[in-house]
């Protein structure tokens, strides 16, 4: 094994990026859940003044990378790396959202796992001496999603109360080999898990087994017990997930009921808004990090956190060919100052 | 700037990965071209006993990474990170291609720039001691990708002299800390460019001005001249494309028509077999890299080849909501010893 891996699946960085700073704009929703005075902006309306949903979500992602520079007080010419990608066919939202940034480009498709995806490679590069700044992100969008994963919005239809409802919204984070925290140290990659589930409106039992094999491997691989991390969160699970994850754990030994939350929860007020199982999308979890958790952290009421983004890998053709719902996984450990 | 980078954009690897073994699986009409008896596998017909393209391309991806790792002799325990992707909405080919293999996965999205991009990230991570063994792997599928970006395969429609042929096929590379090369030395990352053209027939002349861009950048950061390569090969710009990138970069004052050639145009007889401009899709640069270039590499014939895998970023959505095309493409340097 290379000399940074430790276990099977978890990499520990001799020198920590620092999240220097982070971004999150989100939408109307999104800036009435109990989070809302953690976003850097929130949108009048769906559109934003575009004229097309997937516009709507690429100014989304432009209008983050801007918000981010501008919340660094750095230029896009201080950027080695971005490292980005969204749920949208092709990955449009951030194509188009980030032509003109003029930065070297790598992109991800990780669906909701996408901002841990972006941080885990980005602390590699930064952590390797390849990059002094690499910027992470990520978006969804409620409509554009609708659209392509489910039915046209204008049908009306009803939702199911495991069904989860796609933040609008989109978050950002510089890592920079220079700065003094929060630290990214551990980086666990998950991989594909597939139990068979095929229900595309219960989304969180699919990525529950995926979220629960990272955490699993996550202290396996570190030696951790849950009591060293403040906060342990996935990324979108929503409440339905969030409680068979927890169950899938208990059942192999390991309690994290004292200290676990699920972004897709946190983002909502789940009854009050009409909600359902709670936020999904790359947004959910990129926009709780950035807006809220980082600035938690920053505060000094989080001293170290494990954050687990979780995707569901599937499309539309591949559930119309019958196919299940592979989940994927991956953590970072983020940590107020290094112990 | 990190002391790894150098100029712009580009990364020098002070401990260059080897590609220990690579692997290629083909499609029918691939298997007829002049490349034919580099690939390691030609299947029979298009889905390969599957009922769909979609599954048959999973397919590819799925017995390409099991073809490398018996030609390489290495079990899939020993794979710290695989790094994949393909053209398909949520890259489902890589996902479900994948969701077997019980190795940590990170999903990319590139278009047709994966090959080239997975091997940058790969060499980094096994380059900043973070992985040993690191797969890269990508695949593209002929009726997938009519199905999905131009118009059902039933309706036999015309295709105009400036289009080009989706290579069914994938192909991966094995990426190693330990070896005898050939190595990776240099990548250079590209950003995205989009000069405005918007005809989806002519993706050559969408992607030919990063890809100039990226061999410009790559020269200039390097202080390299193009006599240094044997080789300088581009992923899929097909023969329109592969004349507009060397126009662009004569009115930029480099001459590389010497050793220049490009995958797209490698792949097929081009008037023979009916592939109108050339070849495409993320399979072209990665079985004609993979299966082609690699012998040669390792034949002693090529000392030095510069690859740049090139990708349109745009979706059927973005066009029909009257968006250009972005382009990217991303260089890696291989080098059959250390000089």
């Amino acid at each position: 094994m290379a000399e940074k891996h430790i276990g099977k699946q978890t990499v520990v960085l001799n020198n920590p990026p620092s999240i220097k700073a982070t971004a999150s704009i989100v939408g109307p929703k999104e800036g009435k859940g109990d989070l809302k005075r953690d976003f850097d902006y929130i949108l009048p309306d769906e559109l934003w003044g575009e004229d097309s949903w997937e516009k709507a979500e690429s100014k989304l992602v432009r209008e983050t990378f801007s918000k981010l520079l501008q919340n660094a007080g750095i230029s896009n010419d201080k950027i080695d790396y971005i490292l980005a990608g969204d749920l949208l066919n092709q990955c449009i939202a951030a194509n188009y959202g980030l032509r003109d940034t003029n930065v070297p480009f790598f992109g991800l498709y990780g669906a909701c796992s996408t901002m841990a995806e972006s941080m885990s490679l980005g602390s590699m590069l930064v952590g390797g001496g390849f990059a002094d700044n690499v910027v992470c992100l990520t978006s969804s969008h409620f409509c554009s999603a609708e659209k392509q994963f489910r039915f046209p919005l204008e049908l009306g239809n009803q939702r199911t109360p495991t069904s989860q409802w796609t933040v609008t919204g989109s978050g950002a984070v510089l890592l920079s080999a220079e700065g003094t925290g929060p630290y990214i140290k551990h980086i666990t990659t998950g991989k594909i898990n597939d139990l068979g589930v095929t229900d595309i409106n219960n989304m969180g039992a699919a990525m529950a087994p995926a979220a629960a094999d990272t955490i699993l491997t996550h202290f396996a691989d570190t030696g951790l017990v849950p009591e060293y991390y403040d906060l342990i969160v996935t990324g979108d699970l929503g409440k339905v997930g969030k409680q068979l994850c927890l169950d899938i754990l208990k059942m192999n030994g390991l309690n994290i009921e004292a200290m676990y939350n699920d972004c897709g929860v946190m983002i909502y007020k789940l009854e009050e808004q009409d909600a359902h199982a709670g936020g999904s999308g790359c947004g959910c979890s990129a926009t709780v990090f950035a807006g809220h958790i980082y600035k938690e952290i920053m505060k000094g009421n989080l001293k170290r956190v494990l954050f687990i983004a979780t995707g569901a890998l599937m499309s539309p053709i591949s559930l119309q060919q019958k196919e299940s719902i592979p989940g994927i996984a991956h953590a970072v450990s983020i940590h107020r100052s290094i112990d």
